[in-house]
């Protein structure tokens, strides 16, 4: 599984017919201290991941372990959205806590 | 799935007889960002791509899930013509407008 | 399979129902000389390993061949708790042995 | 799909037995422009190819996907001799065509 | 398929029942001129290799093709002891004969 932050979209129109419905979006590829790898991923989402969502990825047939992503022509999905990242005892990540409604 | 530019074209006589009548189209690899990527790959278009064209492919066991190549030996295929991508809130890829049959 | 030494935990609430009640670990990416070759990789724990354990994990397809893992979008899972890599005749890992619970 | 040319042979005697009679192809790698990728691959020959023919390849469980590599430990195999690639326009490969035996 | 050579072992006790009874090997990464190409791969042994023999690999799901490893979480095996290896009519490896046991 590759860890990665959603950074944008992809739309395709044009596209075998086991594709429609599903959405493209494009993560940047991270590593678990969360440094950018230097390159791009296109994934389909399979759990509402939004724009700088730390997502994890998964690839190959794998991918297609998902109802939604079941027999497709797609070799990579997003299947979880990350709350945080432990290495040696300190968060290399933490998502941040949704904001109180009543908070000041 | 990876993205690429459609660049050119491949011809083989011979082959797997489950290969005939497959076209195999040269992809320019591009990231997110529609840079090179400083290679080339191989892969069967299954949605009638053109030179030019950003396309997505797939990979592994995922390029046998079209209708076209289902059961081949066949590693990549091209299933989906991009018509935008969108990074950080800007457009890194834009596919042109047809012009209009009529414009001057 | 690649070896590599468990340093972390990752942590997702919302995933693919699949995943629920699977442990994800962090594992610092080693060589069979124990030198970092300079990665991580997220995988799904299958044997009860433990921070520090140097373990083997397997990818891909064959990532789902486990019964905890069976069907699920994931990629990468540890199977095995490595004791001891011999190379050219000399020990590059052995595992430590337990403490005597009587030992001083 | 991957481009290269036939440059060797690989024997093996003690081997599975579902490999017998296959021959081994030891395989140079090229770009889409016939550069040299500075490596080499091994695989399993289900066209026919010979010392000198440019060829592609398919890897991972696609490989199995032929009549001769159905089901067997084989995650590479030849599966089309290349007549010719053309980028941009022009040739980057173009197979010699067989000298006529009459010719003078 | 990949080239190595066998220069090692690695042992685990605690690992997927699955695995019970299979041997892991170390196995020096080469390329089709005997040229270490800096890495290892862990694959298991289904041919009986030995230390020092030079042998051919397979990765991802071809790797469970054997009677050995068929459906376990296994995703390198070896499937054959290597020969010769011949490139551009010159050998870069050939096994040495048996010594005959009458000879001085």
């Amino acid at each position: 599984m590759q860890l990665g932050e959603v950074v944008g979209t992809l739309v395709s129109t044009r596209k075998d017919p086991k594709l429609v419905g599903l959405k493209f979006l494009v993560v940047k590829n991270l590593d678990a201290e969360m440094r950018a790898l230097g390159g791009y991923s296109v994934a389909v989402d399979t759990v509402g991941a939004g724009l700088g969502d730390v997502v994890l990825h998964v690839a190959g047939s794998s991918a297609r372990m998902t109802e939604l992503t079941n027999d497709r022509p797609c070799d990579a999905c997003i299947m979880a959205i990350v709350d945080a990242v432990e290495i040696d005892g300190r968060y290399t990540y933490e998502k941040a806590r949704d904001a109180s409604p009543t908070s000041p």
